[in-house]
């Protein structure tokens, strides 16, 4: 194969994508499960929208590189829930040999460029990974949390969990983690999340 | 409203894209219409993957951003097929008030600057713009062509059509063009496409 057919070959590949779905819903419409395509997208437009509120000054161009790349493993891995920490390591893997799957698709040149985007976003280490992955937790905590809750509500999630699970949004943006500390706030005081003993 | 509230209303408000449905189908699983916001992601991912095969010189950054917001004005005008060219002049005008609509959520040096960016990617004169234009129209053909033709026949499309509509398809990349017009030759001989007379 020439490169442009590697390259759509991969782009093919790419539309699984589009029927993976996660446990966050869709508040328009049909209040369907939203896919991991679908959510990449929206992330990926919301940091260019938000780059202002980021700890550290980022390259944005390589923030939406990575989130609109972050997802693409769970072709092969499936979306875990993120309150669902036992799925971790074995999940790890997986993703880890989905990416090599993947980018091996590409020319050699493009796949070791791509390649090590996705492992800075996994690593979570610089000031623009760190960015991309709080802006990650944040968008399905806004959209359960103008849907009433449901998918904290369908899950059993407790305001303590958010907390803990959330806190790395601290790690790329204070202002987004003051916001998102709000948000589980007033949705343990309306009931949507459970409420811990003695608070 | 303080500048993130701006900003995560406009968020959410985008999230409506998830339910504006295209003609194209998604080849993988259950073979259902396409929505724009995946399809948004899908064209901004192969912008990254494809860039090499521009005419020009292009900055790919803004090439994402452009695909990345290129769409969202359907939110209030709907999606028109591409061989619908009846509906082309209201579309336009519906488009523009969308576009005054959402960008006018955001902070004011914002709204320029995305709107901005909204306004080449329909003129369709910038390097980048053409670029992106390109893609914009090459991905269905792709979708279409491995999915059997099936948004083809479901519409009625002639080879001739499909000449015509994706001919701009040159403008930002010859070698992309190429492609397409092999696609284009393919699907006529399958008769996924309807041949003219006398070819």
């Amino acid at each position: 194969m020439n490169r442009l057919e590697k390259q759509l070959s991969l782009v093919m590949e790419l539309d699984k994508l589009k029927s993976i779905l996660r446990r966050t819903r869709v508040k328009s419409a049909e209040n369907r499960l939203e896919n991991s395509a679908e959510h990449s997208w929206h992330v990926a437009l919301m940091a260019i929208l938000v780059e202002e509120h980021a700890n550290e000054s980022v390259d944005i161009a390589r923030v939406v590189k990575m989130l609109l790349l972050h997802d693409i493993v769970e072709i092969d891995a499936g979306d875990t829930f993120v309150y669902d920490t036992q799925a971790t390591q074995s999940q790890k893997e997986n993703e880890l040999l989905a990416a090599e799957r993947l980018f091996t698709m590409l020319p050699e040149d493009q796949q070791e460029e791509l390649f090590a985007i996705w492992r800075e976003f996994e690593a979570a280490q610089s000031a623009d990974a760190k960015f991309a992955k709080a802006l990650d937790r944040l968008i399905p905590m806004l959209l359960n949390y103008h849907n009433g809750g449901k998918s904290w509500l369908e899950n059993g999630v407790s305001s303590e969990q958010a907390l803990t699970v959330n806190r790395k949004i601290e790690e790329g943006s204070q202002v987004l983690w003051e916001h998102a500390k709000k948000m589980i706030d007033d949705a343990t005081q309306r009931g949507w999340l459970i409420a811990q003993q003695g608070k």
